[in-house]
């Protein structure tokens, strides 16, 4: 018995040494009552810190201490959650301490979650819980498999009678299927909309949708032809164009209007967010474009765009709404505060799924 | 109709300048026919750049050209799934243009999937699919609301009378309750070894083991106590301890040892990962500790404990072994190459489905 101890302890010992090589565990971010933040970064090599956010106009400096811990607090900002990350001397990196990553393909950002007073609509409540499934479809189109996302909402019952209706939800130009959960926080966003009782329940699909060399006319391909018909014949769901809403940010909201308005017998609600439309086949598609507004009209139940007034592409949806309406389509423009930012996105969301499946 | 061309080309312009400011589009990690590997990283500013990788003895320099970008390929490796990171004058950070990230909470690494020329155990193969869905449950032990991930297998039939069996499945120290799929596949081995008749369909539970600070004691009671109820309540599975396996590494390793041999009426399979059990905890309960050997070899179907022979754990592990042969207990010890990794942890998974539920 005291040999195994003696040897546990001699164990002990080298594992701390193991654990000894790796930098100080530090909070980052902590997020204070009064909802100032403080981040940190531990480096003693570094020259210079400096923290970028979606929450700050420029990025702000972090100081060193002496045991090597950088660190800035920033005054109470809005709660939301924002993407953020460090420049440490000519390296921009996501923040080592915090889980939380930014699902995208090109940067590498951390989120960080400020609480409101009172419960924000995107924040985990004591509600039921619908669950998000990762799901594998084979593509046809594309000629391989892809993940893609499903939310099922609370109590979701898969021999249902009653048929669910679904949105498909597409995510902007260099995220991945996870970031409508990751960083928008859909399937929380609907959880309170339905414990409210302002959302019907639903399915919410997010594809992955990048598609290269041409994201539009494969995508919207691969949407109709593949993943449509893998979620109708895998979950109880309308199967008519009233049970089938499309919805998109960025790269996504201009998916959306391909996918939307090139197939308005498939889907009654069409929601384009921040749309990104200056592309070849958006303006192959649309800009000689003579629909029967009349027979649109009556097909689409809602046709909405929306956009922030701080949004890098205001004009340019200004635009896109203008030629919609010049073509005589009911368009519901959503003019709001804001950039093209993902707090933006959870807000479009928010407003859309209460007009759904009505 | 030329209006909108002109003003879509004015905004083609802008969201041009926008991107524009970002790094270029960079392909990394390039995995080639051979093996080989290319990685690559954007910085005109950088001084020095170095891959570190668990196929690497040591780290490797990356070389830049006239443009900036940093490259390194290293010769063939064994077909696996490994974590990688630069390190960029004083700065480690995951590569920027890999989207798969190694999840944890201490540091930032990226993965590379480097294909065998046959399939692997853990690659994605045209075999059907489980899901994995990402949940919450109640912990009335720790009084939040936590995340935990289940697998369930194809063709899983939520009104079965048939009762799945259930593993319970434990990251390491670190780690999140996403590691065992994002990095260790979890799911695509066990569809690849249901599809061969190897293992039998189970449901496998990946909940988030990390409770500070007493990680052994509350996440055993958390474990009983709740995430075993929250299953029971809602999958059809088997209440007996012969449909209850628990499995974990590392840290999830020793707590795998606490949740097992302190609950064999619960759990009838008991499967360490190079386990860590240097642990007040750990001391406390098997020090002294006087099992019934007899009745608990009868209650355990299956109790291995398994480890590299280069694993920094690899002779306290081996002492592990030693004090439960001492106890009498029955335990079956899988020794095997490789160190204290991932690559490891799939290897161990893929040894343990089989005898599981049999």
């Amino acid at each position: 018995m005291k040999r195994s101890i003696y040897l546990f302890q001699a164990f002990l010992l080298s594992a701390i040494a193991v654990i000894a090589q790796r930098p100080p565990s530090i909070s980052s971010p902590a997020v204070h009552p009064d909802h100032s933040i403080t981040f940190r970064y531990f480096s003693r090599k570094a020259q210079k810190v400096t923290l970028n956010g979606e929450f700050l106009k420029a990025p702000v400096a972090l100081t060193k201490d002496t045991s090597g811990i950088w660190s800035v607090t920033v005054p109470p900002v809005k709660p939301d959650i924002y993407p953020y990350s460090f420049r440490v001397d000519s390296v921009e990196l996501a923040d080592p301490n915090n889980t939380y990553i930014f699902a995208n393909e090109r940067f590498k950002r951390s989120i960080v979650d400020v609480p409101g007073d009172q419960p924000l609509i995107h924040s985990l409540q004591n509600v039921p819980h619908g669950k998000v499934s990762y799901r594998y479809y084979k593509s046809g189109t594309l000629g391989i498999t892809r993940q893609l996302l499903v939310y099922t909402p609370p109590g979701f019952n898969p021999n249902s009678k009653t048929k669910y209706p679904v949105l498909y939800l597409i995510h902007g130009g260099s995220d991945t299927e996870e970031t409508w959960t990751k960083v928008g926080r859909a399937n929380l966003i609907a959880d309170n909309l339905i414990a409210q009782g302002k959302a019907k329940p639903m399915i919410i699909v997010m594809p992955y949708g990048n598609v290269r060399p041409a994201p539009m006319p494969d995508f919207t391909k691969d949407m109709v032809n593949d993943i449509v018909p893998f979620i109708e014949a895998n979950y109880p769901v309308g199967k008519d164009s009233k049970s089938r809403a499309v919805a998109g940010f960025s790269v996504g909201g201009g998916q959306t209007l391909n996918i939307g308005l090139t197939n308005p017998d498939k889907f009654a609600y069409v929601c384009s967010y921040a749309p990104y439309t200056a592309t070849e086949e958006f303006k192959k598609n649309f800009t000689d474009w003579s629909p029967n507004a009349g027979q649109m009209n009556g097909q689409l139940k809602l046709f909405t765009i929306s956009v922030g007034t701080d949004d890098f592409l205001y004009e340019s949806v200004k635009q896109n709404i203008a030629l919609f309406k010049e073509k005589g389509l009911k368009v519901e423009p959503l003019i709001v505060p804001g950039g093209h930012t993902w707090m933006n996105c959870k807000l479009y969301l928010a407003h859309t799924l209460p007009q759904l499946f009505k």
